[in-house]
């Protein structure tokens, strides 16, 4: 570690920012889960508002991308699926597989919806993430256009799922990937299957939608392609 | 307040919960966004772990309700999307319309998936609690079965958005609701329209399901109807 500021990402910007990242994800889960005396909760409480004013004395806008985030090779380290640096992510990591991407996260309480099963909706929030870094890691990034679910049984909370996407079909600038989750434990019963559009836009679109997009030097950056492959480890 | 354990919920252990939820949201979206020097991050995370150590020293297991869950009005305090509890959600409020739920909620960086839009993930985690409340408002509670969402057009980090849900179909243990979501100054032109069916399992599956929950007490409560309809406001 050095004292000077970093423009480009370097190793201990990106290990400090994925270590706070991984202490909130923990803090989370025992904050929902700690059956500590109210006063205590009320001092974890403000404690943590402690640290966020530490934090708040430099922040970037939203429409600056984090100077550790690289528009080039679509790391997005904040992404709340897959961004080690955002405490709300599992976070889950993807690698890919013979016919897409394959990866594992094992979900705490915090992502419950009924008693000790996970959230229906968290199960579409990270098919969308794998769907949507499998059309990346294929080359036919796009944004979710259609995104369908079929639930044939709860995901335990506290046990290791397994996710996986393919590319089902592409055509010009639309691709249909499915994908599906499953116990770790038996990963060819799928428990939530997936079925996603994605559709890049038109450059004149992406010109609307991401027109005042920088990049932490101040420069324009649109995306123009996978902005979430964060998730897909080198191998 | 005072310094007795409380078996059943009052105004000071949920109001001490809703504060922790509060600041961990805030600090959440600080971290996501701060450009503070890696050392400054480093030392955030080390104070971060420091409160979950005080925290950790009792906490409930997966499968025993929250004391402040209440199962006869399905109050869930830690839902990842409407609990006030939970750092994670932002947490969506939603109240009784003329044809079902209506809500409003601004979801920052944190909930980021395309530079400055919100992922396309966590409009499909929004409105399955969306759509299961409304479900759970009109007294015909289920699981999801599928879910199916339309994006028109991305939904802008840190403006206000609204939630709508209306029941579609009702026949027997399904029923088909219906829901989008909206610029809160433009809710008549929904950006993303989403799509559930909710099936009440049947008895038996559910006792095969919730088997092993308990209650703060020890008591075996499964749940047998609405268990995320915290989010409905009374009026």
């Amino acid at each position: 570690m050095n004292d000077s500021d970093v423009a480009l990402p370097d190793a201990e910007p990106l290990a400090a920012v994925v270590d706070l990242g991984t202490a909130l994800r923990e803090l989370i889960e025992v904050s929902v889960t700690t059956t500590v005396h109210p006063a205590e909760v009320r001092t974890a409480a403000d404690l943590v508002r402690q640290v966020t004013e530490r934090l708040a004395v430099a922040r970037r806008p939203a429409s600056q991308l984090s100077a550790l985030d690289d528009p080039s090779t679509g790391r997005r380290v904040f992404n709340p699926v897959s961004g080690p640096g955002n405490g709300m992510a599992p976070p889950l990591r993807l690698r890919r597989a013979e016919d897409g991407l394959v990866g594992e996260a094992t979900l705490g309480v915090a992502y419950e919806g009924p008693p000790s099963y996970v959230h229906g909706g968290m199960s579409a929030l990270l098919m969308d993430q794998v769907l949507g870094d499998t059309a990346a890691a294929a080359g036919v990034w796009g944004m979710t256009v259609h995104l369908e679910l079929d639930y044939r049984g709860p995901l335990p909370v506290g046990e290791k799922l397994a996710f996986r996407g393919r590319v089902a079909e592409t055509t010009g600038r639309k691709s249909l990937i499915v994908g599906t989750i499953a116990l770790a434990a038996a990963p060819d019963e799928p428990l939530v299957e997936a079925r996603g559009l994605f559709v890049l836009p038109r450059q004149e679109k992406l010109t609307t939608i991401f027109g005042g997009i920088t990049d932490a030097s101040g420069e324009h950056r649109p995306p123009s392609r996978a902005t979430d492959a964060t998730a897909v480890e080198d191998e």
